[in-house]
């Protein structure tokens, strides 16, 4: 069953990458899954997991809680062999997409392409942005969601909202004078509940967290105490 | 579970390479990898089915016979979203990989190391070259199949077998020299039982086939008709 | 001598893309070049050339109009075998840098960088876009021209301002929203007067032309006439 | 003029590889290239110079040494913005061309044709591999030269001669089982004069080098030392 976002300004949320780490591949991103399942019943806070695709159909079937896939290609059903179609990951179970990832980046038309085989196929498109001025560029192509990560901050626990707080609020004023209520999350560096709270003052709607989960010694922990922060902001 | 491959050159092959066919997405690739294990347990020739990356787990569970993944990464475990993981593949219940399909090529270090990862993970690795020199230097890198397809007659209908016979027998010949046991596989057209009694007599060990098979209209026939047509050489 | 490109709205503007022609490669991009130049002298309609890196150099010293790279790579001097950097281009001759055509895309962040490489070096960007919306989210990045070319039209000789005029229209309307200055330039199938015209009323200021005039019999004739064109508007 | 390139296994041979260095661009590109030349007057060894796209005219003008291109992409004259054709760089002065360096590498069916479209324009190819089993799939590919360097040690000063002399006597060793006359290079960390001369001994028939000359304080001096260490082998 595909569990759907809800996509409101007004809600935080927090989307945890899984990546291709060894601790969330296979049973193990079942596992995860399931920790943030349990913390999402426990805090109502919006939990979203965005496994890799040979992940997506398990993790789906076992969570209630919104799947992401981690990428998706700008293609039709067709004959491309080794291509991630739309209609593959939201069959198996996936709610939205993360889309121009750091680590997945995309030509520009091609973002434009995938942003709009989402929402074919109803999917909600997460775009990433790596400063404020590509994230307004990729406001305007109306997705869903934009994450901003500085990618020299990614995987190093030195958190945006803290190293880079104009990063953030530059995004949100580029980003807002295009578009009104895209929700905007900020990632890269994301460990402790400080960087939480800090990145919801700042203006943003939430997280986009990956290593600070995943590799984790209590992954479900962190998640709880995110979750708090968010719901104490 | 992971039903594993039997690489011996005398015994014949048939990989069906589902692509992102809508026909073969989802629930319809479930049914078509089902078609594919019927024929197999009626004639006892060896079928591989490589569907989509996320649906390679839900298939993977419904038939006994080996399942491919279409591609994968030149990654170890870590951080690189929106990639495939041979361990993930591996996992989801894959034997084996497709590598470097004419739609999905690598740069030639790529190749490299996917096959050595495919080789660590226990997944079997179907190299795909476009001519004869390109299978030759894919023969060097000891991939444990070698699928050669030339790409202007993907889809076509028409047969490399007949078409380009001596695009078949170069290959042969030219990965010989360097490799004299992996099994070489033809693509590219295949769309009757002549094609693969003709790929057969070239010297090939099997074949490479999707639309032929994928945009049937009675794909269970044909792939009954071409199993027949390995068997009766 | 590097030949500055005045970018002003109000003076309108031809680039021809030279490509890989045969036709526009080493001595006869030098004499096209010379033909431009003529056509320029004779008109005093802007007219810049972008011929293939091998050539800037000679062109740039056997003409005085503003010449183009036909791409820039988003790097900053270093060890990058095989790539174009800005500070070779401009030292070579160039006055500006096409970013992004449909046959040479590139990465969002990237595209970012070389505009942003561009300026630093005295390089004008012109960044192609597809449709409108890739349109606005180019104009975001500030570049001192775009350019729209839906990529489904070059080279057919079917104008876009006769065929597409809606995707001149909303181009214009869309880049206006946040960008007020930004030249725009439309392009794809432009191959007569009347294109230019159409081009200019829709509300651009000039065009991206290749074939239409690189495979001319008559480059020169028709160049002439385009500049025509765009003074009589 | 195009200086050609004595490719005989007998004859040692340096390439110098300009890359993107600031050091090594436009004017300073002339220069360096001078100082090569000088050192091949002086000790009659060859020596290529491999500058920029955009310097190979100025370069090749100024120089009666073998001028290479860094790259080259696998297309026919036509529409291709941003690409680097064979005849380009041939009409501009190359000898040569570097294919598929580890900072530009290409999908194997790419190396293929650009050897091929070298071959056809009369350009020599250097083929670059990262390893001994890469430079064997290369080698049947029929470059005119092959250059192993593993990339991880590009630009450290650890001449791979000397780190990693199994990868050179096993690149020979795989080399020649497919290929007796093809001169086999090895570069990576080349700095000073036994890095030459221990690379000789391995059986090499010379040096792909950059940053060792390029960004050495006197890299007249050092090309001198190195075509000395050439000779007396």
């Amino acid at each position: 069953m595909t569990i759907a976002l809800p996509l409101k300004l007004q809600e935080p949320l927090i989307i945890v990458n899984f990546k291709a780490y060894r601790k969330s591949t296979g049973t193990q991103a079942v596992e995860l899954a399931r920790k943030a399942e349990k913390v999402h019943k426990e805090t109502h806070v919006v939990l979203g997991v965005a496994p890799q695709f040979a992940d997506i159909a398990v993790v789906a079937q076992a969570v209630d809680i919104p799947v992401f896939a981690q990428h998706i290609d700008p293609i039709e059903p067709g004959s491309f062999t080794g291509h991630v179609l739309a209609e593959s990951v939201k069959e198996a179970g996936a709610a939205g997409t993360l889309i121009n990832h750091s680590e997945r980046q995309l030509k520009l038309s091609d973002i434009d392409l995938a942003v709009k085989l989402a929402r074919e196929n109803g999917l909600s498109s997460c775009v990433c942005a790596n400063n404020p001025r590509i994230s307004m560029a990729v406001a305007t192509l109306e997705p869903d969601i934009i994450a901003v990560e500085p990618p020299e901050l990614i995987g190093t626990g030195i958190p945006v909202s803290k190293a880079k707080p104009k990063v953030v609020t530059d995004t949100i004023r580029l980003v807002r004078q295009v578009n009104s209520r895209v929700p905007i999350l900020c990632g890269a560096g994301i460990s402790g509940r400080k960087d939480i709270s800090a990145a919801l003052r700042l203006g943003t709607q939430g997280v986009l967290v990956a290593s600070g989960i995943v590799e984790a010694k209590n992954p479900y922990a962190i998640m709880r105490e995110f979750a708090h922060a968010l719901k104490d902001q």
